[in-house]
């Protein structure tokens, strides 16, 4: 048996280890081809043979070795063709796609073509359904409270406000357990949004009882006087997004301005998506490997890996993109307890 | 309302954000009252008030800033007396045990005389039955694939067998998973014993591939063959305990005699319980916390929180400690696609 | 004997180990006062006295305990009289100022006036002449060298150009020391620089070699083109100073826009100065702070101490604030040897 | 030209910067042959020759590349000649020894014999004469200094002395360097030995103070009692060394019993050794192995690199090997301000 594995959208730390997982735990007569470059190295016929030395130890390095690309195959006749020959070509008899909703629509889309295909849910969001956490997660939540965690000592040395901003667009995930974890002052997320005047409310309590505040943000928080402000001069463009220098940025010199406070802001970006799993996302990395390639030899196809509890467990495909996992109102008013 | 909150046993760290979550969650009315040095306080009336100010920032610290004992107030009538009579002088309407089996049985024994109690579990070794995970073990599991993923380079450089011990005597939790994620050649948990004759060939097999490995041994196992043996000149006391220097000692010392190779050992000991908590951790002990809180609030008593996938949800005090939460055979299973 | 100590300037890792070095070394017939927020405390007589017990523990936290501000209070007559009376009032024999150029000459104006002086000096930028290293400096190259550790993964992952940014207006020290730890594949910091063509060019042999690149670029580096260019519509200001987002945002626009690389870039900013000092921070805080006791001891006044080899010395307040060490062509042109 | 590189002695981190500064600062027209195994790869003629592409980010990972061994190859007339007929039979025109006294004698001997040597000093306790810092050492402090701030919570929480015991057989820098930037209460190293008397009185007063205390010691330190004892039926063995276990044990015992406050012990061993090396190492094995590429380039045989300061400079062989650089009086004189 040839099984084909891929690695699509954003990189995420753990990706190595589920890799490994597959590869250690195949049978001797199932052959493993990494594709390169996600959807794109299928669509290109890029692809190198994986054998039990070429995963030796890389469960322990970030990104991923095969590379990832955020192509989609379907969108063009021609990609799509390039890919089913090269499925054929390759001799595939499965494909193993591990990657965010985008991969995973594809992965289902094969599976619904006829293709025996299973799935590996991704994201360092966190914000998929039906699965309480993917790998990755706690990377970024344990990266972005040790940074946090780095901030405190500056911020109240020098008396100032500092926003600092975490991944998160559409899912405050990330923001609001590195948040609370780390003892940030104040956490903003899109799920629940504010207006400045509240947010400068929480901002006057604290700084006139402590004198210093961290104000954790998603990059896909924006007080409500915005919600509807396009093509404003300095900030927002003509679709209403924050310009250059994001919302942390927006928010300290906001704020700086109208309450005279020394505030700061600072993007944690990409730090939080690299370097090495915890050993959290190794293990849940490696699980996800291990119980694909089980999907796989009992000719389970069309599904996904899901981690409940304890335990790895399958689902169909669509349960792990039919939606986004936001952050429930009940944990975001826990969160708020801490707030001041 | 005034509440007494203790910590029993072996530290961990989320003590404190478990104090924390507790202190920051009570009402205004509400009076929370830290007892030291877990039951033995409360038998000698060693107590503080605990606000706001005191818990701010702690759950990032270590330990616990009650301190702990292992004392049992049942074990004599005076200190049952005295526990029952400072219990009334504090005038405490509710007290929160957080501890392992022994401060949980005790708050049991206390619910079952009629006082309102609330439990927090607690155990490094992540062996309480009922609750996905308790906090601290993550930490210990981090701290632990740290270690052994700094002796790779030793072992490598040098063509040695390194045996390194961690906790767990029961339960090989923590040796198991920090062994996983840290790309341990062979791992020795409790559960599953084997002769010395299989790890010799273990040993024997990756020697010749690789030439270095890494054992990652809990401090409970023991090799098949030293099941019986009491008294043993060297290693094995009276009581057929493995005497001084533990069992990754005991083991690098035979193997080496019996296979020749380059042999060492090292326990990791107390640097898996110390320490600042991971996000993780922090993050579970400060939900802990806040939903004893509840609890007493919503007079749930006789109860202990624990965690179900997501959620922290709360169970009768005596599902926590009736038994030990061992490895399942098919984890260790799936630990055996790694070793070699 | 009663001596002030305050801090002044930007915090950095290792000055609570300073403080507490002070504080523990003077003898038991010295009073030590804690001055508030550096030369501002002394202005506003804001003051704590500082015991053994105020001082536990606190080497192994970020910032500074005492606070800090930028203030010269020889800006004003008005401050300058209060200054004075401030330091009779509260009776101080002696004054030791911790900070960077600002807070010495400061220190050295008042032993000019007649005052016993002590300076310690303190900048994350390793820039003081005289000196091998300041304090801080090292924790800054860690974490540095660690955030661009984690950004190999995701740059390779995706095939990027990453621009890092890191602290350095004038010297490049942080920039070339955590660059070249963590294999930056260009660096750029003042001292050298580069046209934009020539780190095209760079870019361009990496790639085609490699397919991905890291550059380690100091906040205060500008490419040769921008040395006269003001008032450019979108990145550089009147004074010719790069606009919001810095220097590794523009270069990454710029860059990607002539390139067609897909370049991305993050400011690691604050990160660097706050948190845990390293050992090496704490040691020579701690040994800075001792030496500078011997030196109030022995009467050596106007004086700062400094690091030469493994030895702390003592040299005259005017060597360190002469001139700012800059990175020699020497080690630069080793750096060169590990571009590309 | 052909220039054979091998690293022998214990592993340390940092070896395999150096040998990247080597090869990536080779000129074209240079081979480099890395000589497997120390000495012994020589004799026995195992080797692999290094390119840029061998070499490429391998500066963040402890241990070596070539492997280590413990071999003086001068030790038999056998050995001897096959080493010697194996530099003519690789062709080797020089020889770079990176280790420590052993390895640099030999190295040292074969320039007394004619060859063309150079010398990179390697020993993680940093005892070498006539340079300020070895590589590995800092890294050796940094991981010592993280394990004893993680003992503080745990020795705090429950009441307890713990021994931590650090390498150190001769020279206890790593132990006075760790225990004083992690805040130990007690420094034990060889060179100050102390009675338990004195020790006993140290604890008591800390505990009666704070309850709880950490003592850092070197394995090689021994208390002033036993320094004549030899053959103690359970710890000291014929020759006078502790037995199984190792001074901490030995210390928590002997005190355990004697005052009777719950003592406990814990050796780091190799966690010291191994792993990614911090910045610093990363930057000073770097800069040695250009360095010495430099020495070779311009043919200054018969010496080695050496730390002075910022400087890499260069000193003849003997230098480095002639005495042990051990702890000078005044800096233990300092630690001592901070026991208790």
């Amino acid at each position: 048996m040839r099984i084909g594995i891929l690695t699509g959208g954003g990189d995420c730390p753990g990706l190595n280890a589920v890799i490994r997982g597959i590869v250690k735990s195949a049978p001797e007569n199932v052959e493993i081809i990494g594709i390169m470059h996600g959807w794109k190295g299928l669509v290109q016929g890029e692809y190198m043979k994986l054998t039990g030395d070429d995963v030796e130890g890389i469960h322990i390095l970030g990104g991923t070795i095969l590379g990832t690309s955020r192509i989609n195959p379907f969108r063009s006749e021609e990609m799509r063709t390039k890919l089913e020959e090269n499925i054929k070509k390759l001799g595939l008899d499965v494909i193993i796609g591990i990657g965010g909703d985008d991969t995973l629509s594809v992965t289902a889309k094969l599976a619904s073509m006829g293709y025996r295909t299973v799935g590996v849910p991704k994201t360092i969001d966190n914000d998929v359904s039906n699965t309480d956490y993917t790998f990755g997660y706690h990377t970024a939540v344990n990266v972005g409270a040790d940074a946090i965690d780095r901030l405190h000592s500056t911020a109240k040395s020098h008396g100032r406000v500092i926003f600092v901003e975490l991944m998160g667009r559409e899912a405050g995930w990330i923001t609001l357990e590195a948040g609370l974890a780390a003892g940030a002052h104040l956490i903003l997320i899109p799920e629940y949004p504010m207006t400045i005047e509240e947010i400068i409310g929480y901002i006057n309590r604290r700084m006139k009882d402590k004198g210093y505040m961290i104000i954790a943000t998603a990059e896909g928080f924006k007080p409500t006087e915005l919600e509807n402000v396009v093509g404003d001069k300095n900030h927002i463009d003509a679709f209403g997004h924050i310009k250059l220098g994001g919302i942390a940025h927006y928010m300290a010199e906001v704020v700086g301005e109208r309450t005279g406070y020394d505030t700061r802001s600072m993007a944690l970006g990409y730090l939080l998506r690299g370097g090495t799993p915890t050993a959290f996302d190794r293990l849940l990395g490696t699980r996800y490997g291990v119980r694909a390639m089980e999907l796989v030899l009992k000719g389970d196809f069309g599904r996904m890996v899901a981690l409940r509890g304890n335990e790895i467990v399958s689902i169909p495909l669509e349960y792990g993109i039919a939606t986004k996992k936001l952050v429930p109102y009940e944990y975001y008013k826990l969160a708020q307890i801490f707030f001041g």
